[in-house]
């Protein structure tokens, strides 16, 4: 496996430098070398709405900053949680007076540094609510159950509310909700390799895949033959729906995720199939997204995500945003950033 | 190498069923199994932006599809010209009546196709201009030289300009003018995998790269050590400067694309260098677009593009558009298209 780097060690800061000079309009440093902002953030008497983890997900974390999204961002090392002053630089930056929110996935070490940051704000009179997402199926204990790439979704949903006026409460309460009606799964077909180890994590043996795999390039434990992209998407889907019925004439919202080794054409594929089962079954697609949203570095596979909308979830999920990351050619140039 | 297929040879007409089935919104199919529409082409009076080429590099072409991008596309097999009935069918769903310009790279069976379907487009009374791209400084001789990512902006520019109401004359000028003001350069760290094939065009030894590669998995033939990121940012400079030299105070547009298998977090780091390198020279980022734009399947390596804009150019950059495959989170639902 050959890459562009310079010092393996150096990738994260690295990467973060280019970022900002790839996105300064819209993009900012702070005061921590791990917290990036919204440069337009905070917003007078919005809730802000932050969210952070391990590097190695791009475009996740920092790529989601933008109107509408995400306001500030905590980053870790690679698959390690960001420090609990990281994430309190970030509280501080996304905070307009209204509260923060943050939107992070189900980790131990994560909850830790997300609940010490919590009481460092608190000191300085900042309150900050916290939704833990859990959307992952391959554990069946929702307590451990992972965050995965139903986060997106969630900050999607989070990020329009703040956008639309909602009070801290009433965000939480809508994240909430669309939480309860998001469910994901992933599978992979080769293991990722961390820069500084220089080689995969653990080996998928040819002709097989797991399912159930995480963003962190453990292995699953549930290895299966390798299938065709039609019986994948329908094993994916049946892990999904056993734990979240979907019946007729429901409304989702469907995210399939390159995990950064998987090609475009295979991510349509596998879609072109979810679409067919969901609507042989009456459930209508409210929108779909389908691409690179949540990755493990080179790893191949995917995530397929699911989440059931009513009128008022569906409603923030169209709302236009401008996450940094996918809003080259359509967003305007900002002035003073709305 | 483990896929996500059903059929090998079928990879095309299934990705392009999902990626129909993903943007229903903004795509629609047309009479051709391989030409593809914004759906909401053509506008009355608009001039039509078409552009077309093999499959094997998403999201171009069909990812570019969208409001004030590309009206039609035609689609080839992997790494194959479209047909000239493709085209053909292209040129007519985009036509509103003043004309059509057709925008793609420079290789002599595309030419043939699009020369043969522009007869076939007089004969029904519509007028279609090309502009050929061939900004790949690998190849010393202009009339040889192929297209490569700096079709995406000359697609960017063309496609604001016919928004902009511009003439079919006026945007051939400012196309030509783009053109004539951009370069790009290859550089490749492994190869490609046709999916048919099941193994690499060729291999790069490890602890090499290639210098010059184009999009169709072919060596170049100019192989060095492998560098750091640094060390490949200021080659790839030097090789755009020395065929177009860059001064104090130009104003550059900057694209960074990844071939498909290289990492978000390589381009950005390559980026950065690169950044540094025109901002030391005195030369001023406009903007810059670094991510997966025009790819090669899955082949390790980037490529660098450079646009000199002076104010009409960096305006029509700056257009908001909405391309189908980057326009997930931002785009509003079109209405009528407008």
């Amino acid at each position: 496996m050959q890459r562009l780097f310079n010092d393996p060690g150096a990738v994260i800061d690295e990467s973060i430098a280019g970022f900002v000079k790839c996105h300064e309009r819209w993009v900012a440093s702070t005061a921590s070398n791990r917290a990036l902002k919204y440069k337009f953030a905070p917003t007078c008497n919005k809730v802000g709405v932050v969210s952070g983890g391990g590097y190695g997900h791009d475009p996740a974390f920092m790529g989601y900053l933008g109107k509408y999204m995400l306001d500030a961002v905590a980053v870790g090392e690679i698959f390690e949680p960001p420090s609990s002053q990281a994430f309190y630089t970030a509280f501080k930056e996304a905070d307009g007076g209204a509260g923060v929110i943050c939107i992070y996935g189900n980790y131990p070490q994560d909850r830790e540094s997300v609940e010490q940051a919590i009481k460092l704000a608190a000191a300085d009179g900042i309150t900050v609510k916290a939704v833990v997402v859990n959307e992952d199926v391959a554990s069946t204990d929702p307590k451990t159950r992972r965050g995965m790439t139903g986060e997106v979704l969630i900050w999607k949903v989070g990020g329009a509310a703040a956008a639309q006026g909602y009070d801290l409460g009433g965000i939480v309460a809508v994240c909430e909700k669309a939480l309860k009606n998001t469910r994901s799964i992933g599978i992979g077909l080769s293991s990722c390799t961390i820069p500084q180890a220089g080689q995969p994590n653990y080996i998928i043996e040819r002709g097989t895949m797991e399912i159930g795999v995480g963003h962190h390039g453990f292995s699953s434990k549930d290895t299966c033959k390798l299938r065709t992209a039609n019986t994948t998407a329908e094993i994916m889907l049946d892990e999904i729906t056993k734990d979240m019925p979907l019946t007729c004439r429901e409304q989702v919202v469907v995210m399939v995720s390159g995990l950064g080794g998987t090609m475009q054409c295979e991510m349509n594929i596998l879609y072109s199939r979810i679409y067919d089962v969901l609507r042989n079954r009456g459930v209508e697609v409210h929108r779909a997204f389908v691409g690179n949203y949540f990755t493990s570095l080179d790893m191949m596979g995917v995530t397929l995500t699911i989440m059931k909308v009513d009128n008022e979830l569906a409603g923030l999920v169209d709302l236009p945003a401008h996450p940094a990351a996918m809003s080259d050619f359509a967003a305007p140039a900002p002035k003073n950033g709305g």
